[in-house]
């Protein structure tokens, strides 16, 4: 049976220590707030934000949330981030997707000052921060002290804010990056290459046992809908299992700890800005 | 016999086209300057003048050159570096190397402009341009017309200005990319999976033939002086060129396009300006 790397309980380890880092700030009478964006009734948007409110509950952080009617205008939009990226009490700003389609979602993202893009949307501007996603894989894999250095590392998909970073962090741990995506000839003999897999391709239960070495640590980022009415991954949970020697859940995995990361990078900007 | 990939062919190919686009901008009364600041009479960093000024010569680039004496201070090459980043009419700046020990480096390269920075020397601003050593080795096989989609590159090094852009631009050429380093381990099997090998480990005459898949593709960034008072690269040649299909000579190869291609982005800052 492989290790079940379970995102829940490493959010919760995170966010008992990012309470810690709070609560010191509040003795110096800094306080973490991040600030939303939510245009209109959005159902997705609606529950994201109920999912940031929980994590920021827990972890201390404050929330400023401006929702806005669904008939706002970019420009109007636009004043909103100026002021948001101007205010020092502010220590980050994550604005809701999708947007009503007369705003201009690209100008209006490529508006968010980098050390305040705690969500790395600016697609124009280097955040200070890692996109969440990436991180979480590799949050995932420390908490769990999975050996990275010297091992083979595939890479599943080239994003901005996922497949890229995450690729560059497993550099970073001295792994051996092999990043993979559409194009890729013989995906599933290159795959079984990993010593830890990555998978952020995005097609649902793609990757079953063919792509896997026995004994792989299997990192699942996809979140799709399955028939059954419920949630499943980029990964054939089952046949995968049977053969890693570690795999995340879908749900409970990686996307369980991604909004405890974002008030992660809500604290640092809070952190920074108090020295 | 492999097919040599003859960089100085290459970098007279470029310097045709890049004379056009100049005389093109000379029409308009735009004359693209490159700002250079030598810092004393450091022997490397007067021959690579040299080669600049030729390569200045070749595209029709002027060359603005400061040198200043080898005991200036840094506060004054700042100013020096803070008055180049104003001045409109210079297209970018390149500082020589090394700089003497009493000027702080780090401080110095972390004022040059990103759009000045023709020779990606600043480590904390994202420049405007790919590092010139990276894009010298994807010229080199776009104009030998090596196919690069699908195939397996691995590129062995991961440094800021050639391992990780060379990596990010074969990716973006749709390759499936693998990058290794100093802690890969079984790193010639590993480099045997690859069609097209970039070598950047700054190891002298480190790859032989037991890393090398015959018919693969092999770009030697390294160079070294080696026993004979010549210089080589970090392929073993001899045994290397035995196995490829093409390879890239050192002297000769990646090295004799990376000045070129300095001035492609300098015209291309003067392109950008005169909009």
């Amino acid at each position: 049976m492989p290790t079940i790397l379970d995102g829940k309980r490493v959010a919760k380890e995170l966010q008992v220590e990012l309470k810690a880092r709070v609560d010191a700030l509040y003795l110096n009478y800094v306080f973490p707030v991040l600030a939303t964006i939510r245009v209109g009734e959005d159902h997705a948007a609606v529950s994201y934000e109920a999912g940031i409110l929980r994590a920021a509950k827990a972890t201390g952080v404050r929330v400023r949330r401006y929702i806005l009617p669904a008939d706002v205008t970019t420009e109007d939009v636009a004043q909103l981030i100026r002021e948001i990226n101007a205010d020092a009490l502010l220590s980050g700003l994550l604005m809701f997707h999708p947007l009503p389609p007369q705003l201009d979602e690209a100008a209006l993202t490529a508006l968010i000052a980098p050390e305040k893009d705690v969500d790395c949307a600016n697609a124009n501007a280097q955040s200070c921060y890692i996109p969440c996603t990436a991180e979480a894989c590799l949050e995932l894999l420390h908490r769990y002290q999975i050996p990275i250095e010297g091992k083979r590392a595939v890479v599943l998909g080239r994003s901005r804010t996922v497949g890229a970073p995450a690729a560059r962090l497993l550099l970073k741990d001295n792994a051996t990056v092999t990043v993979c995506h559409s194009r890729t000839q013989n995906l599933p003999e290159v795959t079984r290459e990993g010593d830890i897999v990555i998978a952020a391709l995005g097609r649902r239960e793609m990757i079953d046992a063919a792509y896997i070495k026995p004994g792989a640590v299997v990192v699942d980022v996809g979140i799709h809908a399955n028939d059954a009415g419920g949630l499943c991954g980029d990964v054939d949970y089952a046949s995968v299992g049977a053969l890693a020697s570690a795999i995340t859940p879908v749900p409970g995995g990686v996307g369980s700890v991604t909004s405890t990361l974002l008030m992660r990078h809500v604290i640092d900007g809070a952190e920074r800005n108090a020295k």
